[in-house]
């Protein structure tokens, strides 16, 4: 008789989202009338930049012609995907990517996910607390995170790094040594950021210990501060220890056109074995190439049109960033966040838990949020907002805020 | 010090078609005077069909508007994809799959990759000889296989199943139980197809040793004879020990297009675990859903205009079948499939080993084919011819054959 992943079965039931969607779905039942406005999920709704859409009807045609249509796509993207990212994102900050070090994907939540597969069972991974989820549940699903306990809400073999008001939510070097560290900055969901000599001692750090960085660099579009670094690459070293995570979904809006990278520097060996190597494996493996039209839709995020358009459209959201920071602080409350990242991190009010906030902001204001324990037992007593609704909606949500 | 995933290190090094590219270049280098005509990899060449392309366009344009622009897709996929595939491949032949059977996703290679995690380490795998690759490589990867052995080219702990002139190409039940069965029909790489009675003895055995059974049905399109099942819902009793996995590769041309699904019955449980239910948990934590504008490309397919035109499509490649089945008749060689799949499995002649064969094909007639023998040690001296060329290189190539 076969056996399942027991790993599987050692995951708390629900999930974050769900729970959100549950309660608001009992209120609205109950309160047919209010019009609830939803700044919880961060989920984009700006539509997508004309020269994007150009692209892929440009691209849409082509494969609907013999002479132009395309097949399997080359396993780790197309060059002209590769060079625009190498040269976008890598070169033109100073910091020596190239582009047969990008593997092309379907998103940076498949990558985040599937990376931690090129690694030892036995790895010790260390992630920030409160974090972005699907680190630590891909690791516990891997049955590298030993057991949960649900009072805790911790892993026991899982290195928590809190991440609070009292160290500016960037987290301290561990006391334990890991082996697998995950960094995310611009951070989800606390929205906050670490100088470029802040991250180089992770790398220093990483390389003195012989650990692995899994750097996340989703928001790196909404860095709006000079010294803060756009890609992990910026700090010296960083090509033997870090691999980076990027996705198109926040700067571009591609939460429904799916397209990421993932950067695995040439020098980044483990031993004389080398993880571009045993990524390439992977991805040749199990994947199959990111859709010819996403690629070309990619491709248009960096052409000169398409730069221009993205500007406006972050400039727009972090508005909204800027709308609720200012809103939430005239109304009393101690903000976070939303100057280099379109999250908003507030200290509940009046000792509330997150979760009891969560139900007297949807309650008295009829707006949703995300409270902050849902992403781990230090983001208790904090709650987030995020910038990726309308600015109309967004700004009716902080005239309710600031009634109640 | 981190360490790496070492039954990455325990594949064997190249991978059968970077080896054939590597001997093309080589000697197209050598004689850049001949036209090579390659009847090698199964990628389509046929630009994808009208309904499809205009789906897409209208979804594109859909993407540029804030009215209609779509995020984050629901995890297991858009209902309007779904249940046109549980009408068009299953209710309508009596199949009883429901559309929250049904996981959307980037294809099959992928599915077929990561369909594996949610079952136990401990499990015993049995695969066809010869196989498509990636069942067995990625159930190395995560440590299933034991040892490869670079001699018998087999890994000590699967169990493989001959599929030989001998047996018709269908594999035997195995002497040893096994945990978890592939089977792949219309198969690749033989071409060759099962009766629904002889897949009924599959599903019959797999529910009474307690193994589940890893359909993979990628080239169901290609189906010509009544007897063939177009899906194992069509076996009795498959719904208890039954996953199945489609592409819409073969089928549609979306190779470069990346679609793909896996049904789950809600039948299928080990214990009391339910397998739809891990592999849900997978899907939302490891994966985004298939873009939008791709999802509404997949339901074109299931329409009126759609059926039709990809009928065609599917006619056009078979005409390709029959013109190197007949043509290598002629020749003199003894010739499988091309009936219901767009492979056709030859017999190397004069003893031969398949890549010797590969070596005379390329030399005398610039032809290029797969050896036998890179699909598993059983396909030694047996080439794969595919259907996917142009319907011109196709005849090309085998007046060529004839001549040599």
């Amino acid at each position: 008789m076969y056996k399942i992943n027991d790993n599987y079965l050692k995951l708390p039931g629900s999930y974050l989202f769900s729970t959100i969607g549950r309660k608001v779905a009992a209120y609205s039942a109950e309160h047919p009338e209010k019009n609830i406005i939803r700044l919880g999920i961060g989920d984009v709704t700006q539509p997508l930049a004309p020269a994007i859409i150009d692209a892929m009807h440009k691209a849409v045609d082509e494969m609907g012609r013999a002479e132009t249509f395309r097949g399997y796509a080359p396993d780790l993207g197309y060059e002209f995907l590769r060079n625009a990212i190498s040269e976008g994102d890598y070169q033109s900050r100073g910091a020596d990517i190239k582009a047969d070090e990008i593997f092309v994907s379907d998103g940076a939540k498949c990558d985040s996910g599937n990376i931690q597969e090129i690694f030892s069972l036995d790895n010790r991974i260390a992630v920030c607390d409160p974090v972005y989820p699907v680190y630590v549940d891909t690791n516990a699903m891997a049955g590298r995170t030993g057991t949960y306990d649900p009072k805790t809400e911790m892993w026991s073999d899982v290195i928590y790094m809190p991440c609070l008001k009292e160290n500016g939510f960037a987290p301290e070097l561990p006391k334990e040594t890991p082996d697998m560290i995950y960094l995310c900055f611009p951070n989800n969901p606390t929205g906050s950021a670490v100088t470029k000599d802040q991250l180089q001692t992770w790398v220093d750090y990483a390389n003195r210990v012989g650990a692995v960085i899994i750097y996340d660099a989703a928001y790196e579009a909404y860095i709006s501060e000079e010294n803060v670094p756009h890609t992990i690459y910026e700090c010296e070293g960083a090509r033997t220890c870090a691999i980076e995570l990027k996705s198109f979904s926040k700067n571009a809006g591609f939460t429904g056109v799916r397209l990421g990278y993932t950067v695995i520097p040439r020098d980044l060996k483990c031993g004389d074995v080398s993880l571009h190597a045993l990524w390439a494996r992977r991805h040749g493996t199990k994947y199959n190439g990111a859709p010819y039209i996403i690629q070309r839709a990619g491709e248009a995020v960096y052409s000169e049109e398409g730069k221009i358009q993205l500007k406006e459209q972050v400039a727009y959201y972090m508005k909204n960033a800027r709308t609720i920071c200012e809103g939430l602080k005239e109304a009393g409350y101690t903000v976070f966040g939303g100057v280099n990242a379109p999250y908003i991190w507030l200290k509940t009010p009046d000792k509330m838990t997150s979760w009891e906030f969560f139900d007297y902001l949807l309650g008295a204001a009829g707006v949703v949020g995300t409270p902050g324990s849902g992403f781990g037992p230090s983001g208790e007593g904090y709650f987030r907002l995020t910038a990726f609704g309308s600015y109309e909606n967004t700004l009716a949500a902080l005239e309710r805020i600031k009634q109640i």
